[in-house]
């Protein structure tokens, strides 16, 4: 006898990219910033190890709410604040989508929407890109309680524009999550949707451009009585008193981040230049990875044999998007290591 | 038109206890410890602001689960980490309660289990107490998918005996979460009912014993097929990186907890005996609060003429438990205040 409902006994756990526990692993595979997080963040932390972290944290990370709202040019009743932007992704399935509710997304996009509605028991309909500048005209279904679109999109690291998310908005049955975790590293956002959305859930994460993935924090920009419906299944006391601090500092020295992200552009100009010397397909990016498809070799034996000399990035296979690697942009160093560890694989590989 | 689902529309979201964001208040309103966290929790925090936040934490907290395993004589696959036991909590209602499931409680309880069967849109029978001293016999329920039992109990500090847990956990369908967030503070434990019972699941918070409500931290132990249901549903990185090495560094130093304990327990009995002298009708605890009835002035105005003299304490009007004050166990200072301020309140009444 199982003590779980029927989707959660028929479902796999989302799978994470790994995280070696074995150092001198080169880690271009979970898309993190190769900089480390503000100065300012690292002293706000430090101030904040005394006693009181004996108490709760402000259940609705008011603080961070208001630094956010100033920041974006919101209202602080517009923000939510969450456990990573993953967190907020769970909010919205579990506000909004039953069981046997519909729940829509493009395909490629990032796994985790797919695992959030299994554990909801919601149905899934993935609609394949087929073109990644554009939306798929699939995505508008009748009765969908939730569509997902990553802009920049994962895997992919492309991008659609915000009018064709505005006309999306307005077609869409529910709510549109417009999942911007990449979108510092882009060329524009699309805020300006909350303008006259009141379905429109815009998600940012510090995980990338903030380099603080290790704090897991995310942020929700929409209306008022969104917010407040997504409020109400938050976990009490979702964010530590360390991660609000961070945040708060995060926010008051967008410069730093700035500069980190102008970095990591450059990186990944040079980076996707080398990639197409090299032979392989590249696709033109507006996030901190690329995504490219690489035949012969095998895409999935270049992944392993980058393992093997210590330099982790991710394999995937989609259907339609077969022998593909999504690598993140790392430090000129890093990707210097890479370049060269991916040629010596290419021309082993033709020779043999 | 509302873009939510029925029983999110209907619900309310959960209320914790004030967090004052003026200084200056005594808060024995939230069960914290007035003790602050060990200092080598501190260190570790300490010398983990490094450039590393920049990278995900370990999605599964392996390192605090091997720990855990040892300190708790367990394996590391009985053992899941939460971002406070909330987490858990609310993983268990995921992976266990569908929509019109049935989820079971006692009365008066935690009132988080309410608002966590709401989210799921399950059924929830609250079964009242007739005596606190044992569980009420509705307990068990045809198809129940989740039992829930806090022992030490809140808001009543009381406890039920591990035999009773353990014939329980016979009876009931479905899971039976044996709720322990306050046990460090009690004479006894029921870890031994994972001898046995593969539906158990028995949860530990850092907040209250360890002084680490700040930090998120909780644990669940069961048998590992438990725990692997629990685990599909967890959020992908549900701890940062700060709070796995607060909890590595806290399971580290029990001595200093117990320490702690020691003296909140001490603090417990002065206070019992004080607000009985007053005159306060006073439930025996095991836990780091107390329980009290306080009809003439009527609780709620006690509770407020105490706010107003920044002492902050939490007023109940539960059905059969009219009137009631739950007072956290502060320092002896603090209980010191408190007990001064409420003989007067009681003597201005009483002149009155």
């Amino acid at each position: 006898m199982s003590y779980f409902r029927p989707n959660i006994e028929a479902m796999q756990g989302y799978q994470p990219g790994e995280q070696p526990r074995e150092q001198g692993f080169i880690k271009l595979n979970t898309n993190e910033n190769p900089y480390p997080p503000s100065p300012r963040v690292l002293d706000a932390l430090r101030a904040a190890l005394t006693e009181d972290l004996r108490k709760y944290p402000d259940p609705l990370s008011q603080g961070v709410r208001e630094k956010a709202a100033e920041v974006y040019g919101l209202r602080p009743d517009q923000v939510i604040v969450g456990n990573g932007s993953d967190d907020l992704l769970a909010m919205v399935c579990r506000a909004s989508a039953g069981e046997g509710d519909l729940i829509v997304q493009p395909r490629p996009t990032y796994t985790l929407y797919e695992t959030l509605a299994r554990i909801q028991g919601a149905r899934l309909l993935s609609v394949p890109f087929e073109d990644f500048a554009r939306l798929p005209n699939g995505l508008v279904q009748k009765g969908a309680k939730v569509t997902f679109v990553s802009n920049p999109n994962s895997p992919t690291g492309t991008v659609v524009t915000t009018e064709s998310l505005s006309e999306l908005a307005d077609r869409v049955d529910g709510i549109l999550v417009v999942d911007e975790a990449y979108v510092d590293f882009a060329d524009f956002h699309s805020l300006s949707l909350l303008d006259r959305h009141d379905n429109v859930l815009v998600l940012r994460s510090f995980s990338k451009s903030f380099s603080l993935a290790g704090l897991r924090i995310g942020l929700g920009f929409g209306y008022p009585a969104l917010i407040d419906g997504l409020l109400k299944v938050k976990d009490s006391y979702n964010l530590t008193r360390l991660s609000q601090a961070a945040a708060l500092a995060a926010l008051g020295d967008l410069n730093y981040m700035r500069e980190m992200v102008a970095r990591v552009r450059a990186t990944r100009e040079d980076l996707s230049v080398s990639l197409a010397r090299l032979g392989l397909e590249v696709y033109a990016s507006q996030s901190n990875f690329l995504w490219a498809r690489c035949l012969r070799p095998p895409a999935r034996r270049v992944y392993e044999e980058l393992k093997r000399r210590k330099i982790l990035i991710r394999y995937f296979n989609h259907p339609g998007l077969q022998d593909c690697l999504r690598i993140t942009v790392g430090t000129p160093e890093e990707i210097e290591a890479l370049v060269r560890e991916l040629r010596s694989i290419l021309e082993e590989a033709a020779m043999s």
